[in-house]
């Protein structure tokens, strides 16, 4: 495997436009791979994404770009996928094309609807990936501030360290620096988690809690993040790491997080129904709460706050009541 | 011992003035020391403190006031100090009165200038206190928050944990919670870092680097506090605990931080000297950084952040360049 080989961008959101960004800041070109048209066609005039990240430059000849998947896969030989998590079903539903001996690095944090899978897993079983052929792209990263070239982290995870080691040049420049782990399940975990939180943490802003009490609530989180994820995969690491303490710290402190503007619209007194109706996409956080949920029954790791948010999102049960005892749990 | 006992409150600042609020929402009465007989005057006139947290209203018949410090010592068995830091050998030097049979709380954040010393083993080494008759008070609580009974959470620490036990219902009320520890000296060393590492984050924002970065160096900055109070004290704690991860969150991220907003001023490009005499007070993380980093020539912890300080503030090196360089060693 010549890593990285040709890489593919694949989605047009914002965090796809702030990848294709850094990749052309250390590649000579890409491949990139939007669903639309339309979007291709605007692009291409406006030299920048259309509708995300618009005061970012793009140099189109070196953009081939892409709107039938299994031709931009076998096109290339590294997939960065970075379309948001709930989409990521109807883009692949038209793969035909072998992914087999791809290199696959998924930016994308959540899980996959339905199947509640963690998107590596997902890639495994229904794409016959091997999982040492499978990366995730983790740390505390708005694609905005990429936009702005403000110094950011990031962390890539494979089982073959080697092969992200290989990649890792990829994403290093003036704006970028990088680490590399193994530790791809705990990464996709606690992403999911760190927007499990924001809607907490979202939940008590709603309801005035201070910055006293989001500093304690942060604390608790980390600990509840480190217990789950140590205990579903048994590995070394370091829960203060960037890629776990600081993608919580940048979710749930940020004012712009969908999960945390979620909560904060249940802590202000909307029922969940209302608060999903209100935005214009569900917050992932919510399905996470279920799927670590439904995970950890196996576990049975103490976890107070996923369980609080178990009781509001799905037993309809009182937010007051639930958020007070659960700062009972707290130290 | 017969804790608590009498308690006393000692300085009139605003944590002073939280600290009785609280303690007078558990206990009938208590004993309080300000320095000046005019703010006496005014408070009882008041009802409230006439300079700090004034919309909190005191039953003054509640509350004996004392100028007198050795008065105040003799007839109190818990003393509760909350003087800031700097002014706390000019309160003490007056001290006559034996402090060798009395419980002593440091609720003080910082150290002992030019002694460079812990505020405990100051009242143990100057006061013959005994250390298992020596707590702190530490987490992250801003005063002003408690003024308004939003949720809060301390940590005591003693060494004799049975003694902080006794004395915690003292601190718990329904905008209260709190945890008693043994970590007296890890807590302090804590308390001080926490300023260190505030000082940095605002000359990053200073500099305009984001909430990305910010994120980062906070999860760098507690791996560093981490190795640095494990080294020095070694005792089984979680570093992610409320008491040392919270308490620096609560700074760093907070706008209204003294050593945040001396950080921005050096960020802003603002000389060391200038940024000192524009503000009221010296930022307490100037003394502490001095005072760490000669601490760390004996235990060799790698401490790139408080170096880039110690390099900035004391070695007149160009900020720009230290902090370029201190961003290499993030993860």
């Amino acid at each position: 495997m010549n890593l990285p080989g040709k890489i593919a961008i694949m989605g047009g959101g914002s965090w796809a436009t702030a990848l294709a960004k850094i990749v052309l800041s250390t590649q000579g070109s890409i491949n990139w791979y939007m669903r639309r048209p339309e979007s291709v066609e605007e692009f291409k005039q406006l030299e920048h994404n259309p509708r995300y990240l618009t005061a970012v430059k793009f140099d189109i000849s070196r953009i081939t770009f892409y709107t039938n998947i299994n031709q931009i896969i076998k096109d290339s030989d590294t997939l960065i996928f970075a379309t948001p998590s709930p989409f990521l079903k109807q883009h692949l539903k038209k793969v035909k094309a072998s992914l087999t001996d791809k290199f696959i690095i998924s930016a994308i944090k959540g899980l996959v609807p339905d199947e509640n899978m963690l998107i590596t897993d997902y890639f495994a079983e229904y794409f016959k990936v091997p999982i040492e052929n499978i990366a995730v792209l983790g740390g505390p990263c708005h694609a905005e501030e990429i936009a702005l070239e403000r110094l950011s982290y990031i962390t890539l995870a494979c089982p073959d360290i080697e092969k992200v080691k290989a990649i890792s040049p990829v994403f290093k420049n003036q704006y970028l620096m990088n680490s590399v782990c193994k530790d791809v399940i705990g990464i996709e975990y606690a992403s999911v988690l760190k927007n499990v939180y924001a809607i907490v943490a979202g939940i008590c802003h709603g309801m005035k809690y201070g910055d006293n009490f989001q500093a304690v609530f942060i604390s608790n989180a980390i600990e509840e993040m480190r217990n789950f994820v140590d205990a579903i995969h048994g590995l070394e690491r370091d829960i203060t790491d960037s890629v776990y303490l600081g993608d919580l710290l940048v979710t749930a402190y940020s004012r712009f997080s969908r999960n945390r503007t979620f909560g904060t619209m249940i802590g202000k007194g909307y029922s969940v129904k209302t608060a999903q109706l209100e935005m214009e996409m569900i917050a992932e956080g919510y399905y996470g709460t279920k799927c670590i949920y439904e995970i950890n029954k196996k576990y049975n790791v103490k976890m107070p706050i996923l369980n609080a948010l178990y009781d509001i999102l799905y037993e309809k049960k009182s937010p007051t009541t639930v958020i007070r005892q659960l700062t009972e749990t707290f130290k």
